[in-house]
């Protein structure tokens, strides 16, 4: 039933109206922040209705959440190199260094913004935090299945912890951006040492 | 000379006197969050002169970073059982579940703070984050002198990263405050099998 109403939904714009509306609400989130960020700058931007916003989205804080999810260059399902450091490397790669720089500053807005508005952590656990943590769970269940790591290796329930960590503290103790660079290193020193797969 | 001045400025009060002030700060901190945090408050609730604050801290942000400070139940550089493991465990084991929860959420509210106040993240920077990391670096050093762990192991660049991760994602990701038990288990899920250190 939901299935239905959501496709009906979603069935009034074209997945390229999507993308450039997703590309709009980006562009104004980094202008101004979420707080400042209104539903009536998106459709004058995106030269929609206020109401096929809302009818599409159901409110800004999904519209963001969604926005965010569709800029992920590559889904994580959509990687399958044969090895999880393959995996996990071209997970890295994904997204180039400024692109990284930029979507790190938009992040460190959003999450700033979530402290304060319980509607979008929601929206982004739902749109974002879920579909990546399953697809890693995908992703790490394929490493198992080839026998490279242990069905019940500890380690295997901390990944994402240990990816979020090397994002923060990059730019809190490090004082720096998190490049690929980096977080190959740390994928090599610290991710798969920690599940038990040998690194050379 | 830098030490001369900083020993004239702060031999004007007790060390009992200073712990009182701390513990104000913090109330005041939990109370209002450090946006709305005034010296005025800080001098009205300790019953000290403003005069006095600024003599002894310089500023707001410095004085929030010392309270902070202060508030760690045990420095990490007075733990030392003999094993990595062993002082991992003992630096957890510091606060009961009840503070970290506190502790937690104040470190919430100004991480956030520090997005918009490049003084308290200097401050912070300062006071806190590079000592505790020097201790670290310590700690580490005597586990590479025991033979522990290597010198040459990648990971030990990244401990601190490893930690902050464990925090942040708990809360961000599994909704839940890192008690005791889920930091003993990500130290030795995570922690010590990336630095090479058996765990059994």
């Amino acid at each position: 039933m939901t299935e239905v109403v959501a496709t009906a939904r979603r069935s009034r714009i074209t997945p390229e109206r999507e993308a450039e509306l997703y590309e709009a609400v980006l562009d104004l989130l980094r202008e101004v922040g979420y707080d400042a960020l209104t539903m009536d700058a998106v459709a004058a931007r995106t030269r929609s209705s206020k109401a096929t916003l809302y009818r599409q989205w159901g409110g800004k804080a999904e519209l963001v959440a969604r926005a965010v999810r569709h800029n992920k260059p590559v889904k994580v399902g959509e990687i399958d190199t044969g090895s999880l450091k393959g995996d996990l490397h071209a997970l890295t790669l994904r997204a180039d260094d400024c692109e990284m720089e930029q979507n790190a500053a938009l992040m460190r807005g959003l999450a700033m913004a979530m402290h304060g508005n319980p509607d979008l952590l929601k929206a982004f656990r739902e749109h974002l935090i879920e579909p990546e943590l399953s697809e890693f769970r995908h992703v790490l269940q394929r490493a198992v299945d080839r026998g490279e790591v242990r069905a019940d290796n500890p380690a295997t329930g901390f990944v994402v912890h240990m990816m979020i960590g090397a994002f923060a503290a990059r730019t809190l103790i490090d004082e720096q951006p998190p490049t690929q660079a980096f977080l190959l290193s740390y994928i090599d020193a610290v991710v798969l040492p920690a599940l038990g797969v040998p690194t050379t």
